[in-house]
């Protein structure tokens, strides 16, 4: 087991995602957001995770946050979420985060999407879990509010398949979500 | 796959929890962690989810919230909502969910712990998989604040092990660590 970063990268979508209507909207930075996936990012070793909103007092926000764990007196008071939020890197889109990668790796990453309903280039689990064991990037895009813009999906090269409960109900927080995809692509 | 409820059941053990300092204490109820864990409980067909606390104002919060999704405003506004918060039952102890499982099972629950420690009762997730796959009744505790009190971890016949995500660090929040353990026991 590796304890440095894996290859896996993943970013949280507030912009474009969809509402209760499937409308495109932006949605607001939750503090809960970020704190609990990166938590779970760290525990896993995921690689960054990106904040994405292409609103300026977004950024504000977030910065102040991070400022407060990495640097103010959250770092005393609890250096693991210190730990935790070092790998949160805010980004005004999915082309920054992209950018960014393709720049450290000298490659695009794999594009990937998770999803509540079933897309067409599906890519399995053990599929996805084999390329991050290889050390190719891979940026995993979780959506906020209800969901991810087609626009977005269409971009991607590969989606999960739906987490499946066994039941006909499927209405997981996106931190439940990315849990167990984290844990189900880099858990032992 | 079963669409009703399996023999699997969770609390969330506000009382006896530890604090940073492993002091014995009572945490406060949070509407997040009984709308995450609700979600991802009923999306995996989880029997119950017990929020066990001993404080009464605080069963006055939790039942508020619960009139709020299940009968109020919140009901016909998003009726996931009010499905997943169907199963949340709030209870005075775990022993309380201890007994009223065992006059539903007519035989006491296996009760088992989940720890970010290492415990001495050790049970595999396929082992207790298996027990819920042959209907035996379960109850899972989750500790909230800074895990459970020992007392507690000694009344449990099982505990599972820690997750762990091929690094150092072990620091999830109690809402991703139920997620991901619920998906080890019940996922397909």
């Amino acid at each position: 087991m590796s304890k440095g970063k894996r290859s896996l990268h993943i970013a949280l979508v507030h912009h474009p995602v969809v509402n209760k209507k499937r409308e495109i909207i932006g949605s607001a930075v939750t503090n809960l957001d970020i704190h609990d996936i990166a938590r779970t990012a760290r525990t896993y070793g995921v690689g960054s995770y990106f904040i994405s909103t292409p609103y300026e007092d977004q950024h504000a926000l977030v910065n102040e946050l991070l400022e407060h764990w990495q640097s103010g007196y959250g770092a005393t008071y609890n250096p693991a979420r210190k730990e935790a939020l070092a790998r949160v890197r805010p980004v005004f889109s999915v082309d920054e985060a992209v950018s960014s990668l393709t720049k450290e790796y000298g490659r695009a990453p794999h594009l990937v999407t998770t999803s509540a309903l079933e897309q067409g280039n599906t890519i399995g689990y053990a599929e996805l879990r084999k390329k991050i064991n290889e050390k190719e990037p891979v940026l995993l895009l979780f959506g906020t509010a209800h969901g991810l813009a087609q626009e977005i999906l269409e971009q991607c090269e590969y989606s999960l398949p739906p987490i499946k409960g066994g039941t006909d109900y499927n209405h997981l927080s996106v931190r439940s979500a990315a849990s167990i995809i984290i844990d189900r692509l880099l858990g032992s």
